[in-house]
């Protein structure tokens, strides 16, 4: 699951400032626990779309270990996220099923570059 | 590639504030492009660490797509790292071989929280 926009799975974000939320998830090594971790996080992204301030969401997953990187207009938009109750009970349901520990960090995004092969150099 | 410290794949920094490159990056769709991928991230993350002010790695990558987040302690340290001489040749090769495109973000981490299975609630 990454949010497609276009033909690259970043977020085109407008330009910074805006808040990113990091969360850095340690997965359970039972692939059994991990039944339907897909269909939650495509569920949460569902979530956080509609949440006044959402900007997208980033995710990629190793074995063992996923990252995910939501963007957020400002720290309201992404207050509301925090305290959406379908999402704490999305992230009950990750502790006790997909999560052996996770670490969640909130950012202020200052700068941001981008480069494709089709727009080089197509930094801002 | 994963950068472990002890039994869970985020990065233990200390207390915000600091700073962090959040770098997703599209990845060739042809699979001999990506041949010598997970030894150049390696190395990647081996010349970082040489960086004064240097925290942490966490990396994350699914098919056609990776996300990177280093941590820093300030802004000198990641402008260091931005123009070590090393890194600046490991990112041209990602551009000629791996990558399709990517975007950075360079964000100032104000809040982080831990869970762990083993520690809970452990948040901080």
């Amino acid at each position: 699951m990454t949010s497609w926009q276009g033909d690259l799975p970043f977020v085109r974000t407008t330009a910074p400032p805006y808040y990113a939320a990091i969360l850095t998830t340690a997965l359970s090594a039972d692939t059994a626990d991990l039944a339907g971790y897909v269909e939650a996080a495509a569920e949460m992204a569902d979530l956080a779309a509609q949440v006044d301030g959402y900007l997208g969401m980033e995710f990629a997953r190793d074995a063992g270990c996923g990252i995910t990187v939501s963007y957020w207009r400002d720290l309201d938009a992404l207050r509301s996220w925090r305290e959406n109750v379908a999402h704490v009970a999305a992230q009950r349901q990750g502790r006790e099923r997909f999560y052996l520990g996770y670490r969640a960090r909130i950012c202020h995004v200052e700068r941001e570059y981008e480069w494709s092969r089709s727009t080089e150099p197509g930094s801002r």
